[in-house]
């Protein structure tokens, strides 16, 4: 029973079920004390998310600023906006103990907010924890539903995280690839393709193509903005806003954009906000997308940087540590590996949550909890492994430009260039003589005497094969 | 060796590798021929998509226009123009026998294209096929690659696929659900949370939430679409674009723009647009989006359609077929069967899809047929399943008015509405006498003495309660 | 700089790439430490999962347990097998704060563990940490290398898990839900198909198709044990055993059959078992169809519990916490939905892990500490989610007999039962003529006046309809 | 409206809902018309596989062959076993147009072989067809139901599929893998580990981890099978059995297993075989697998054959085609590319399956077309696919003897031999020395004056490091 360690004796607290016994160090209330014994799923690793707390902080101080308005005590209000401030600032994290794997409409989630800033709202009013003087669903969740306030609360999360942390992460790689992009602009290389030599382009050409991908995957998650941004509240327990005054839902709406400073609507379909999660899915579409493109990324860094002698070699990556328990002097691509794990589990995560979205029935989706954590898993996991590979990898790749230089002019698609000279067929001879006999290609052409030595070396020119001509 | 019958004998075609036995009646030449016996993968059903092999025709078409502009002998251009609209008509299908699961780069399909345009073409200007007068590779694919072509084809196919079936389809179910939202606004019923019997809401107001999630798929494909709209074409091999003459590429995306009447442009960097397919990874998550919403949908009225006797029992789906084989009388909801298989389905296709783009290394993804089928498969399904249920389910939907109001007033969650007046603690103990003895909440209300049954009948108005109060 | 807060000051640690501070209460080294600083990726909640972390305890003890054999000096290895044991208790966690998402191949952690204990050891033997005199390599390491030792403790933690975990939850959810088929053996009711009624069965019958899902489930996962048995270690860097004994893999495989009580022997092919995770991907697989059948278990669960008076409402689910906010007397299926919650992660996770074991090359997947944590996870929520489903949900479900009874007796589909007397097309004009006009199918029957009541009496009997006849 | 399409013109078929015109060069009757029309899903590609239409041929033989045991007229019954021996020779495919996405119990299918079968067998009376002489639902159908049929016929589809065409590929694949073993098993060549350079082991150990993937993969579906070969016949509508004689379940299986040669019993539990399809879950989580090893194995090939001059170059992969039509005298590894496509197509047909299998509901399991048709494209693409990598890639497989030699002895990794004599730091000084200088370890060693020449080359044997020591 680990969840009732406590120093300090317990309280008694009261649900419509009855009382039930409270550790007197914790702010929560009755409802959160029988989910912790109902649900004793995954243990401590498997709590909600931070971002859902927080975000419960901030809707609940803007529910209660806009019930003053509303007709809310405003001593009470005050208090209870005190005390959700103080739950978005992350400074009552402890007492949100609950794990993602309880009820699907995040219901426990929603009462553990609404008893936690009872009490702590109470306190702030002098009175202590468990009296009601500040009620949990009365004031604190008035004209509320868990059925509305957790997706909005889910919205809230994500968009959150998605603007103060993925978006600046990715646009920071995307930074350092443009520049990296720009420095890498001279140096021509072999191209590759179906893994096998083909004509040369230059390794910036190269990065710009991973230039490309991270700006359109940031593009991809601003698309899925507008339906992110709409929140469900004011839909209360089935969409049609029993239970409030019209107008309630604009309201908070804006209190929630006023205090979020991010462009947050009503809903303007709260059965579909609370029935479906589907901007979710999408939102976690573009993630999967973003790690598709990451995990190529990725796998062509390592690739280049494959060696020191026996791979690619075109690239030099930072050392960061040392790589072997058993081989000195090895050094690894450990960037490349955590990004790719993050990749992977991200299209894992679309995939649960996906599973998670299709199986909603009539007026609510109960898999709600899981859906917000899977994303916010993936955001939180995509936007770290971005920095951490763009600051501890691609900031320090550096072009090893003799290697570079070797394969470039050992590779035989250079023939390429001979095509409008002597023709396909001719060329190709060219190519497969220099395989068979090991040869270089203008050894082979010479041989074959379809070129003079100068005709080679006039054509077989790969600076001028890096782009269309005039 | 099943692509080997023939009745008209055989003649010999060349390629780089040597010569090859081709049936006559075959337009197809020698790389075409070798790809048939190199991959006897999934046998006919596998065959490349009918929407590649027309946007091949297309492309083909567009890039002999273009090319006679830089120089293609325009009676050879001409002819190839003619043959190209042939095969983007639909005409020449049985000459494109090649399989999905080839060459990753499809370039064998493009040879399939090149090969028979070029026969073809040799045709129309009085020559027999095998003769190369009109050349598969210098004429019909002069300036192109491959690595360019199959990725620009897949684009053009997707983006038609979208605009010609998906979106008319999506459209035509949206307006039908819309025009059920209107049928069904005055029926108010029970709502659902949890699967558990909730406050109420109209059937219209239900039917809105399904509406407002098709509307939303359509934005999200169309989100899509500025990405789906840039043309590889131009590239060629790495993305360079060796071997064509600069400004190539803006007029073959102007020309394939002209040709389809769809917003077609270059792509901004051709080396994104060779080595990954993000476009498409993309694309597939809104469709993997709009399965899961049609899954809910779906699932909806098959359970508010459930019984006829011993379920939900709240809508009258159309009957179709017989159903069972052995109960008499027993009707299904078939379509909404089909439907939810489609939809798992393309959220397995979005899997394949993305697990294929994941792969892509250096210059060339090798993972293209198969991410061009698999999206291709999925918007086919679900544009036609979409039609399928708009057509034989959702638009003959009655609702069951007497059965609806029968579940309303027997639900106890009427008690809601009580809450203002008696409070949550009474109103729970009404709902909880009513459901303990079996009888209504009125009977309870009054039993315990907490309302007259004047009262109750003012308050407990199920109309009343499917909005916010002013 | 989260991972520096420490109140004892610092001290220096060294690895091949020079000193580096490390907090003095924790016992990690160099290699650790500078693994906390380049990946700062997800946070504490994304450290490597425990049953990792205890089977290194378990590995580096039965490590120095074989090496004192093969010449390590007795009372080092001693030490560090006290030291290991400390580890495999989980006494140790603490010091081992290395997230996930680091080197591919787990080096990291393998190095966490040797500093930590030969730190440990250092102490025990009366030194002081830092100190060296334990060696993290040449004593803790010794004959290892992080490429066998990682999938060796990734094959020891999840057969442990698989063992102690989860096969005793799905044995009691078996054995519960055994109890229940033969609690309910005599409860005719109506069956389902498509949704639909269909003819009869018992309560009992239905609840045996659940049991025998879980049954099967248990003999799946069962069925990938004798692959996850094998055991890696002894084919150091590359699967060759380079720098190890003969014997030594034997020896080791042995030693931590002898600890753990569980039938490990040294892997056939070592290449194989560095090089992929098949044997991982295999047991996800298996744990992703008990996720489909709990999925499906819990679905029935919570629609057959779904009402009170508006769903099908055959079963009564336990009630153990108030339900709604605002819906007084709410009561909901909640661990139906943390279960299906937690299936849906399990199919994400598996297809997050597939992605991972796909991506190894040549000599090492490098995708192993993702792959380890996906399965730890999937095992860890669906052990604990099928055992609070058992003991909080199934362990309680009672039949609402009156409610079978009724819709038993107003379903149509007993007509089924009159095919052999008057037809298939006279009984489907019973069952419509009944649904038409509302009426019970005897009223229908007499009305059309194809049986007397009497007939109808002997032949519509469900008791009779639930088994073949004789 | 494709399916009418006929030259013959028409006849009335009738079934419950009345008459409809059927054209007359066909068999099918009434219902297959229906489905026809009400699902036109995805075209001709997406007709139900084969292997389904086979098998119904096979159970519809071995029913009627009961059916004459429990009393049905013999003349009926022997001319209904020849019919349907017809369509388990494939002969009557043509009769079978209906597609996967139609009701998802497979009825419409089930009863397109009744209805065929029925008139097939008419004819061979001597009536013609549509008489229903031979009645499809009396006779043909006799004693089962679809919902019973349809799952029997997945599973002797799949099981048959298997057997016949997915194990025998697979062990040639194998044995050709393990012949490679063998040839190879000499040559030292570098190790890889995190893509970069090793220490070394033979490349025929490197062969011997694909051969063992290969064999294991055969194991885990092998291991499935028991469970495959559960029939559910006889339990007709809902798994009770209705409407069969008692013995009906064993003598049906029995008879499908003389008919088949494999060994198929009676399921155990008929509930759990209708209303899930676990077994292909499961299944299919073997494909999975399978797809991910050979994914590895195809990838390392490609990237060991990656060349000629500019990747690592140590395999040379057979040549079948050219590979560019840009680049004279480039080879591909176009096996490779269409078996890891197959691979993700297959990862992605699991997830699609999953999300099926999941979504079972009460009696009746209704994704049974997709479910089926899902595995069946994974068999057919993997075996396919797995035929023609072994006879086009793996047998033409030849190493690179010198390339692998000279990167061999290239390689900085071959300094971990040194460890034991100079120690770890020196080793790696040692290894450092020679990057940064660019020359070979022996250079670097006598440099920095650690070792003799004579010790030098006395230590570092490659051909010694490629296993434990004595």
């Amino acid at each position: 029973m680990r969840y009732y360690s406590t120093t300090g004796g317990f309280r008694e607290e009261r649900d419509t079920f009855g009382p039930i016994q409270v550790p007197n160090d914790k702010l929560w209330g009755a409802q959160t004390q029988r989910s912790l014994q109902n649900f004793e799923i995954g243990g401590d690793r498997e709590r909600m998310p931070e971002p859902i707390i927080r975000s419960f902080g901030i809707l609940k101080k803007c529910a209660a600023k806009v019930n003053i308005e509303y007709g809310l005590d405003p001593s009470i209000g005050k208090a209870i906006m005190e005390a959700a401030q103080e739950v978005a600032d992350g400074k009552l994290n402890d007492h949100f103990p609950l794990v993602i794997w309880q009820t699907g409409s995040g219901t426990q989630s929603n009462m553990n907010a609404n008893e936690v800033i009872a009490n702590r709202a109470a306190e702030i009013l002098g009175h202590k924890r468990g009296g009601k003087l500040v009620h949990p669903n009365d004031h604190v969740n008035r004209s509320q539903s868990s059925n509305d306030t957790f997706p909005t609360v889910m919205h809230i999360a994500a968009a959150t995280e998605i603007n103060s942390r993925l978006i600046p992460k990715l646009k920071q790689l995307h930074t350092t690839l443009q520049a990296k992009t720009s420095e890498f602009s001279d140096i021509v290389k072999i191209g590759r393709t179906h893994t096998q030599d083909a004509t040369p382009l230059t390794l910036g050409q190269e990065f710009s193509g991973y230039t490309t991908q991270v700006k359109y995957g940031i593009d991809r998650v601003l698309c899925t903005l507008p339906r992110m941004y709409q929140l469900a509240q004011g839909g209360t327990a089935v969409g049609t806003g029993l239970n409030t005054k019209k107008g309630f839902d604009a309201k908070i709406a804006a209190a929630v954009a006023d205090e979020t400073r991010l462009p947050f609507v009503t809903a303007e379909n709260k059965f579909e906000a609370l029935a479906a999660h589907d901007a979710f899915v999408e939102t976690s579409g573009a993630l999967n997308t973003i790690a598709v493109s990451l995990m190529k990324i990725a796998n062509d860094i390592r690739f280049l940087g494959s060696g020191p002698r026996c791979g690619f070699g075109e690239l030099i990556l930072p050392e960061n540590e040392p790589g072997s328990s058993i081989m000195p002097g090895k050094v690894n691509p450990t960037q490349c590996e955590a990004l790719t794990m993050v990749c992977a589990q991200t299209i894992g995560n679309h995939v649960g949550l996906t599973v998670g979205g299709s199986n909603g029935h009539f007026e609510l989706n109960v898999f709600k909890p899981m859906i917000a954590s899977s994303l916010l898993h993936s955001i939180r996991l995509i936007a770290d492994a971005s920095a951490s590979f763009e600051k501890n990898c691609v900031r320090g790749i550096q072009a090893n430009r003799d290697r570079i230089n070797k394969l470039l002019y050992e590779s035989l698609m250079l023939v390429t260039s001979l095509n409008p000279k002597i023709g396909y067929d001719n060329a190709a001879a060219v190519a497969k003589t220099a395989h068979k006999q090991g040869c270089t290609l203008k050894e082979a052409a010479l041989q074959l005497g379809v070129l003079t030595s100068e005709e080679f070396d006039q054509l077989v020119v790969p600076e001028k094969m890096i782009g269309p001509s005039d």
